[in-house]
Parts: structure tokens; sequence; C-alpha cells
């Protein structure tokens, strides 16, 4: 059996403001396929009827490109929500605060996560910080995830794959694994 | 009157542990003056009559240096509680999972918080992302806390500097005001 089975996978933040121009206004994302390795995902979990948990952002800043009411708050559509399948808003960077995530993955019984989304080192890395103190098993899919270039603190411009692995070697082993998406719909 | 005047100072997990060889495996930490930027925050705040919470780790994990029982479980000494302020102990990475932290800062009123403590990336940089989801005005007094070398993901080593101004790009303005402790002082 496979060591997801009774895994939720958690998609969180990957609706059309993502694209918006000023998110890359430092630098290109990176790993350009993440929808589709996050698609890939999908349907693996919907062939299996395992739990999936679509987060949504309803953005409560004035400009934001995720907030309610405009095109980039829509799912992006390889990845969108079929109809019954559960869709849980936040208006943080964490999908724990202020939501009922935690009741619904323990009424459901669910002790072990998958997680995918963006950005790797906002929402994402919130998320998976505050999962592992909960005390929740989270695996994240690297190659389903990414972000964009930003400057350090010190200055210095680091690109999105910059920024994607060192988010990555902050949570891995401390708050999660962190494996391919290959590795995951391989065992 | 100060901006900072009806603020908690939260001191995280500087324990004598932090001094453990493993931490700095990859190479030395950075502002190595942190413990006195602390100490001379942690005057003020007692001068002023201002609310101070020390957050201990407790670690769990049978070889880790925190673990209670050992030395290394104890605050260094020149940043360490006087009798009679308050003290919250944690098992995870977040001061705000598993603890009554939240519960008695908003008891006492209290809606801004400073932090300090360490490491950067790890419990500090876990609990400012959490406080500013809670709702909390978090500033990170940016010199008061430090981190160690450490490889990203892709396998590049990165000094304790570069890992420090990461993890504050990420913080700054997205989750709280990343500032120097003489700012802090200053106001």
């Amino acid at each position: 059996m496979s060591a997801y089975a009774a895994a939720a996978l958690i998609v969180i933040d990957v609706q059309k403001a993502i694209d918006a121009a000023y998110h890359a206004k430092h630098g290109p994302r990176n790993n350009p396929d993440a929808e589709q390795k996050i698609a890939a995902l999908l349907a693996l979990w919907r062939g299996a009827g395992r739990p999936i948990v679509h987060v949504r952002h309803d953005s409560t800043t004035p400009t934001s490109a995720y907030r309610p009411g405009q095109e980039g708050h829509e799912f992006k559509p390889e990845v969108a929500p079929l109809a019954g399948e559960t869709v849980v808003a936040k208006t943080t960077n964490c999908a724990f605060i202020g939501t009922d995530l935690e009741r619904r993955l323990r009424t459901a019984g669910v002790h072990a996560l998958v997680i995918t989304g963006v950005a790797t080192n906002h929402s994402v890395e919130t998320t998976v910080r505050i999962a592992a103190a909960l005390g929740f098993d989270v695996t994240l899919a690297e190659d389903a995830c990414f972000t964009f270039a930003q400057p350090d603190f010190a200055g210095r411009l680091r690109t999105a794959e910059e920024v994607h692995a060192m988010s990555l070697a902050n949570l891995d082993k401390e708050y999660c694994a962190v494996v391919s998406s290959a590795a995951v719909l391989a065992d």
C-alpha cells in the first residue's frame, strides 16, 4: 500500500492571481511545470478516492490580485476543484488560522498531508511549519510548488530557484519530508 | 510616547543549547552580539515596566541539547528571566502551538510584539509567521536574532549571514517590520 494512501492532498493558492505581473517584478518564477505536477497528483488522488483540500486565498488587501471579485481570485483551470471537493478559504498566509482546516482533517481521521502550491516561501512554507507543529506528518512535493525572485534583506538579488531552495532547506527534515511529485506518484 | 510602549518583548529559545557544536557544523553563527542586544532590550523593557515573555524550548528529541534535564536547557545567563517574569515552555518551533501564549497576550491586552532570539529561520521565523496570521503587530529586531550556515536544498552552502538575510526578506513587510534593536531602543 502506498505510504500516501491515507494522506490528504493540499493544494494551496493556485489561483490565476499568481500570474499577476507584480509577483515577477524581481525575476521569473521557477518550476514552470508545477501546475501539471499538481494536476497529476490530483488525478491520482481522485482515482484512489483519497481526501483532497483546495485552499483558496481570499485577500483582504485592496491591491492584491487575490482579492475576491476579480478574475485573479479564480482557481487556475488545470487544478480547479471538481464539484463536491473541499475548498477552504483563508485570509492569511497560514491555512490553519481562521479556518476549519484542522477540525476537518481531525474529523476525517487524517494524520498525513501532501502539500503543494504557492508560493513556496510564503503560504506553502507557513502552512507546512504550522502543520508540523500541530503534529501532522507532512510531505512537501517540491516540484509542485514555485516561487519568485526577490532580493534578500542584505540587498542581494536571489533567483526564484535560490529562494525556493533556501525555503526547502529550512523545511526539510525539520518540518516535513521534501520529495519530488514523481516519488509521491510512484509510491 | 514610544511606538513600543505597549509591546511585549518576546525572547525565543536563548538557552545554552544554542552553543552546542552541532548547530555550527556547516559554519559559524552570525550576529555574535545578539545576546547583548537582547539584554539591552530586556533592560529597557524592565525599566519601563513593559511586558516580557521568555519562551523556552523543551525539546522532546532525545539527542537535542535543548532537552530538559541537561545544562543546555538552561537560559543563557545574560538574558535569563528575573524572578516573577513570564516563561512559556514550548515543544515545537512555534511559540503559539500547545502553549497559552496567545491567551496570556490577549488577556493582558497586548497587540504588539517585539521578537528576538534563535534561530532566525526556525523558531523565530515560525513564531513571527503565526503571530502575524493571528493578527499581532510584529516587529523583529534583526540584530537580536541569529542563525547558522547551512546548505540550501540544491546543495549550495549558505553562510549564516545569507540564511539570516533570506529569512528576514521573507518576513519583512509580509509578516512583520524588520528593524535594528537600536531603532527599538531609540524610539
